[in-house]
């Protein structure tokens, strides 16, 4: 029985929302970047707290001007509360400076003429100019932040401005990811004869990551039932969610596609290239998403079905899709969405990189974009627009 | 004297760029996500490693077919090197599995007809076919990776199915950040009466990490020159490149202005705004670029003039900018370049958000982009086009 992209990823869609975690925990501020806030952030106080000079300048009463006027002192930026301003009078100021009680209105330097200890005002100034009333920024009580949003760095400005020091973020979806192949080796020990390294865990790992998410488990495991098993129930006990490369094709010795079956999953093929092969189970509650073990298929597969609903949840961005025209024919295999290497030519154009085939690791790695190649389309001319996919 | 926002942006680059790190680093491959490759990778390996088989199915002789042929074994994706195929007969093979030696072919499972221990070959194939040749995908010294990508999940699969465990990746760009002024607080201390608390410091260190640089100093000093003299000392010697925010405006206590003139600092005025005053120095060797303290200030000039150079060093897209319409109307001084808030409306439209003050951190927060309006314009109406950057 054959999927269609959308199928197998409605099923997976299916699987996976309700396991995305929404509870919350507090991280501070340092830490905070990239998370999503996992609730409303109230303001604990007024913004600014106080009221306060917008500029470097004289604070005088607006009823006085233009003046001239005694200058009886300076307020800088500092601790303190400064005295009252009498009628008549005027007060040096800085920046960010309080406005003193009395005074209603600032008068930027640039604007005055002092002489012999007095100011004059050049521009006549209303009450209000220049200066910053508290709580016009935000004030206690009101919404500071939203929930769900991806916490960047004007966001922990204003909640530091505010002495909020840790925010409540949204927990990181935990994944398990498993992979399997008696051919495997891990990163750092030689392959022999038959044998290669484990890319996939390597692969899943940084996309997992990438994806807003994070491993909580990590296992490889041999083409053998039991070792499949084990490795899954220690994965469905640790995790939100299971992923998996390999074992579930036609062949022999399809340990998860025979740990899968008994249990209730769906084994099937999806009409696409690479990626044929797809499988789902949930394991005591936990959704397994297994993949074909071939590297492209595995990272593909991951990009298709799981990555995008990994990437809302995160508070990421979806992959950008674009129409490019084709730089040189090509032709695919009718009744599946092919996805195809690409490199992005210019703004407008796509060339194909490397070839069709899934074992093509350093040709995936060469390519930026992929190209979707509908079901029923058999070939492409060069200048035809095809749909891509940004890696 | 005013110079535009090129000509800062300009100054700040002939600073800056010559100090961007250019030497490696080698870092494992968990590690490695997001890094910079400092150099060419060449493969040291063929890949494939060995002749493999891309499908489940029977590895023959293209010229013994249509068969039937005896099936005299299996060969799993398993290590080890099968024996040579024997002429005139077949073996079944699995996905990755060696192609014996002997075999030119492998026959899909679903083309074949297995009867009494001998497989028929129902659809005719050549020699080569469903074969991965032994490097077919990458050859040994060939380039793997190209030097100055961003590495991600598909280029750290490709390094790992080389057997590669660790990668030269450029150093990240150090970074100090020195905050001034008397008022501030650090993030955590309650403030009293005319004080705020330190959002610069908050913003500006994730504004560096997003921006794929370190923060590898921190300092926060009152407006006192002797203190920021030695902050700044501390800085020069642990980083690339120092960041201030404060005390460069017009007004009394300026201390940034104040040790960075008699360096032979630039102190100047940029037609902006938010942002006007604008400071450069080289403080032994190393580049000063200095903010005005004021936290939309600091952020926003952070992101005109740095978060640039520090993105494209590190590999980063640029912020994205696009034309947008806007949903009401506006006025903008003259002669400076403003940075507006705003949010988007859909995929045409931007609304404005908060007001043009400097201190409206939490505004700066609600805000998803900046709308740019350029010197010479005054006002705009409703849905007149208008530069935005994404924040």
């Amino acid at each position: 029985m054959t999927a269609t992209v959308e199928e197998h990823a409605a099923l997976v869609r299916a699987l996976v929302e309700p396991v995305l975690p929404h509870e919350t925990e507090t991280v501070q501020l340092a830490e905070a970047a990239g998370r999503v806030l996992g609730g409303i952030v109230l303001s604990p106080v007024d913004l600014p707290r106080f009221r306060n000079s917008q500029m470097d300048g004289f604070a005088v009463r607006a009823a006085d001007l233009p003046g001239p006027l005694p200058i009886v002192g300076e307020i800088p930026a500092r601790p303190g509360s400064p005295a009252p301003l009498e009628p008549g009078t005027a007060v040096r100021i800085m920046t960010g400076a309080v406005v003193p009680d009395g005074a209603d209105a600032v008068i930027p330097i640039e604007d005055t003429a002092v002489s012999d200890g007095r100011v004059s005002v050049l521009r006549p100034r209303a009450a209000g100019e220049y200066v910053r009333e508290r709580g016009g920024d935000s004030r206690a009580g009101d919404e500071l932040l939203p929930a769900g949003i991806r916490l960047s760095s004007r966001h922990l400005a204003a909640l530091a401005a505010a002495g909020i020091t840790a925010a409540p973020v949204r927990r990181r979806t935990r994944i398990a990811i498993i992979t399997t192949g008696s051919e495997l080796v891990p990163l750092g020990r030689e392959p022999g004869p038959g044998q290669i390294v484990d890319a996939n865990a390597v692969a899943l790992h940084a996309a997992v990551r990438a994806a807003g998410a994070e491993v909580a488990f990590e296992a490889r495991v041999t083409d053998d039932a039991a070792a499949f098993r084990i490795a899954l129930d220690a994965a469905t006990g640790a995790a939100d969610l299971v992923l998996t490369s390999g074992g579930i094709s036609m062949g022999e010795h399809e340990v998860v596609r025979e740990v899968l079956g008994p249990l209730g999953g769906t084994i099937g093929h999806v009409a696409m290239q690479p990626g044929g092969p797809q499988a789902t189970a949930a394991v005591d509650g936990v959704p397994v998403i297994a993949f074909p073990g071939n590297p492209v298929s595995t990272q593909l597969s991951f990009e298709v079905f799981v990555a995008p609903l990994l990437r809302s949840h995160a508070g990421l961005p979806a992959a950008r899709r674009e129409v490019r025209l084709l730089d040189e024919p090509l032709r695919s295999v009718p009744g599946k969405r092919q996805f195809l290497r690409g490199r992005a030519v210019g703004h407008e154009r796509v060339a194909l990189v490397s070839g069709p085939g899934s074992h093509l690791v350093a040709g995936l790695a060469a390519s930026d974009l992929l190209l979707v190649v509908p079901e029923q389309t058999t070939e492409l001319a060069k200048g035809d627009s095809v749909e891509t996919i940004a890696l």
